[in-house]
């Protein structure tokens, strides 16, 4: 319980209490934050292409927290890019270096909330932001590095150091400032405190079955329909109960690719859809509706994640379809708006976007306190490996249920983590490593590094050997 | 009239048309896209302090587009920011050279908007944002220049190149997308054609009188009463109809300062107040109703800039006072959706925040339509300098009046600009320098480059020899 200190103590540097409690590690610190460029080529095979992501290179802007622990203790983290602009993204982890190398690694871990309003308060940094895009998705790579470190120094999964945590400590991590309208410290407490009750058989539960996914593999929209029945029906032999398809370039294509999916998977199948921001209000109401015959579960990312009015008016147009967004959502406060507008009927919360763990908190005890059930994101490099902690902990400790509650996957990339997803008869199951299951691979991280990496040197030759250029 | 090109033709690289028409550039191309990370050392004199930027070193992340014209023409923006971070956005405008170099100088100059809407637009880098943060602020920078660019290369202030241009054309110049709910490309060309009427007599109005201003110069967080006092009455000495105090830190406080500048410049001067976005929701409400008996003009950024329901909320609570912001809000949809919900009484725009001259002018276009007044943010480095030129043309070719409307100003750092804002009796005069008055002296730009240009060398030696780091 090293890591479950009342918060009152964490301002205190060094109590003898934490020189009691944390032998090994009681006087390390952060000794450097290294960054990496990492580059997968995805676009050539049009993985993960969508309306709007014609062909993205998936990327980390990746990082390490070294310390000086003897047991060889390191965080790490990254934000997920979808290729140019990851150089930016690394700059902005480099950019936090100072205000991170230095402390002391009981303190991050007593209290990585406090961390966390550092970052983000901080007067000149928040000019980039507040709160959003490259610096904060960057503050979030950082934090989460850090809930990395406390959960691996807890010697538990990230998933079980939530969930066994104490209320009034998790209350404490999160930032209320904006959101007090919506969500206050009092009523995160209470949430959590009702969240004890029966947590132990739904632990049993969790590591008996696992938490259910649903998948995008086969929908991706530069796959031909012969790929897509292929692989929806591969899904279904697989034991997931749900699929998504990519909408949005073209209405005609989209009903002859949903058809083709309906017949593939029959009646009983969820069939989600994604917009991925393509439309304009209007057009989201005429496109849903236009598609609706096909019975989709849900039209994610209709139209800007900025548009919080905006899904509220496509959500009562097209009722029975549910709207789903949250990918983009930039924080806490846009996620804020869209509850309290009703515009969503499906939270999709990604790990990578806003300010790490904490501020996920706050999004799954305000979804919670709404009545909304939560749906991350994933997909891309790593994202899977990071949210199935949350929902997890959602599971366990907040929204206790997993009743219309889908973690998305997508099965590709896996390989460079060092404790990758585990999917089974369309569930994940629930990693058992200490951790946040950030980790790569060193060797996938040196031949990835972009522009010297292996991959990418020989690439760049191969290109050059052809009269080309390495167009990114 | 060589900017005046028909839309049409914009696709077609080098028409007869054009070879005819700008002769002395028929050939030119950008050559170059130069970066700078500018930092001036205004925090030592805690000029521009407030309750959520403490110490700010305003600073620009500063760009000049090269080109191969004869004329030796060309393009200067920038990014602002307040210090740590600056190098952040100098690497995003780094991750944008690619996208400009080697373009036409008349392609680009015939049409803005295409270029803005290719690099909003970009499947890679939209997932740094989309259209925020770091990310959308270096594009605005880039899209600025080359609107500066464009009008020079017309000889005219960008004003009054806005206030020429054909409204189909202008009307071209701005990305609908997400706002077509709001306005659309109709509405702006009756917008804009309503504007031609009387324009005439609006130019000598503004070239005999300027446009009026406002001055935040009193009334900085870290002034001592007695300076307020006397900043507060230089203010009304020197024209001035209009102050702000900032407001936010400390509630005792600010009644005691309030109170000192209501004394100082008597019942009809209107004195605004600027919490930064210190507050939530509840303390918003509670801190204006507080300060309501000295009667404060509006309460700019009372929450977080993205919380659009929130500042509906605190707009019905506080009424008569006013209810301002923008100087954060990170694109149109934002805008959008702050007119939308009846949210805000005055749109304080800001230059180089959003995607630079085109998002600004969807965003004149949607106050008029909902008849707000816009009174632009200003301040920082060069922000005066840039915002004018928009005001100008609002109030020549789109409200069309300057009942309600001031510009903010901040006499800070002007020298440093090579057409810097002029003055008088309270008022913006028209600036006649062909171009956006982005351009720094070299001079400045040299000794004020972090960390290596003269100013920073000696200070980081002078700091060492104390015995000190220099906190950056």
């Amino acid at each position: 319980m090293r890591w479950r200190l009342p918060a009152l103590a964490l301002s205190v540097s060094l109590t003898d209490h934490e020189r009691l409690s944390v032998s090994s590690t009681s006087v390390s610190r952060i000794t450097g934050l290294d960054t990496y460029d990492i580059r997968f080529p995805t676009s050539r095979e049009l993985d993960g292409s969508d309306a709007m992501n014609t062909d993205p290179d998936y990327s980390a802007a990746y990082l390490v927290l070294r310390t000086d622990s003897e047991d060889g203790l390191e965080g790490h983290g990254f934000a997920f890019t979808i290729g140019r602009g990851n150089d930016v993204q690394v700059a902005a982890l480099d950019a936090l270096r100072a205000h991170v190398v230095g402390r002391s690694v009981e303190d991050l871990c007593d209290d990585p909330g406090s961390l966390a309003r550092d970052l983000t308060g901080d007067s000149q940094l928040r000019w980039l932001g507040p709160e959003k895009g490259v610096m904060h998705m960057a503050i979030g790579a950082v934090i989460n590095a850090v809930w990395d470190l406390a959960a691996k120094r807890a010697d538990k999964p990230l998933w079980k150091f939530l969930a066994d945590a104490d209320p009034e400590w998790l209350a404490d991590q999160i930032d209320y400032r904006y959101i007090t309208d919506a969500l206050t410290r009092q009523e995160a407490v209470t949430i959590l405190q009702r969240g004890r009750e029966g947590r132990t058989a739904r632990e049993s539960d969790l590591l008996a079955h696992g938490y259910p996914a649903y998948t995008t593999s086969p929908g991706w929209l530069g796959y031909t329909d012969e790929k897509l029945t292929r692989l929806a029906q591969r899904a279904v032999a697989d034991g997931f109960r749900q699929i998504k398809l990519k909408v949005g370039a073209d209405l005609d294509d989209d009903i002859r690719r949903f058809r083709a999916a309906r017949a593939a998977v029959g009646p009983d199948i969820r069939i989600a859809m994604d917009a991925n921001q393509r439309w304009n209000v209007d057009e989201a109401i005429t496109w849903t509706t236009a598609l609706a015959e096909f019975d989709p579960y849900w039209i994610e990312e209709p139209t800007s994640p900025d548009d919080v009015l905006g899904h509220a008016t496509i959500r009562k147009a097209v009722a029975p379809v549910q709207v789903a967004t949250g990918e983009h959502v930039q924080n806490r406060i846009v996620f804020k708006q869209l509850l309290q507008a009703e515009a969503i009927d499906v939270l999709q919360l990604d790990a990578a976007r806003v300010g790490g763990v904490n501020e996920n908190l706050a999004i799954l005890l305000l979804a919670a306190k709404f009545g909304i059930p939560v749906c991350p994101h994933a997909g891309g490099v790593g994202l899977c490996e990071l949210v199935q902690h949350l929902s997890m902990f959602d599971y366990l400790a907040v929204s206790t249920t997993v009743q219309d509650r889908v973690i998305e996957y997508v099965d590709h990339l896996h390989q460079h983590f060092t404790d990758p997803v585990r999917i089974e008869g369309g569930r994940y199951l629930p990693p058992t490593a200490p951790g946040y299951s950030a980790q790569m691979h060193p060797g996938s991280i040196t031949r990835y590094t972009y522009p010297h990496g292996q991959f990418w040197a020989d690439d760049l030759a191969a290109r050059t050997t052809d009269g080309q250029e390495l167009a990114v």
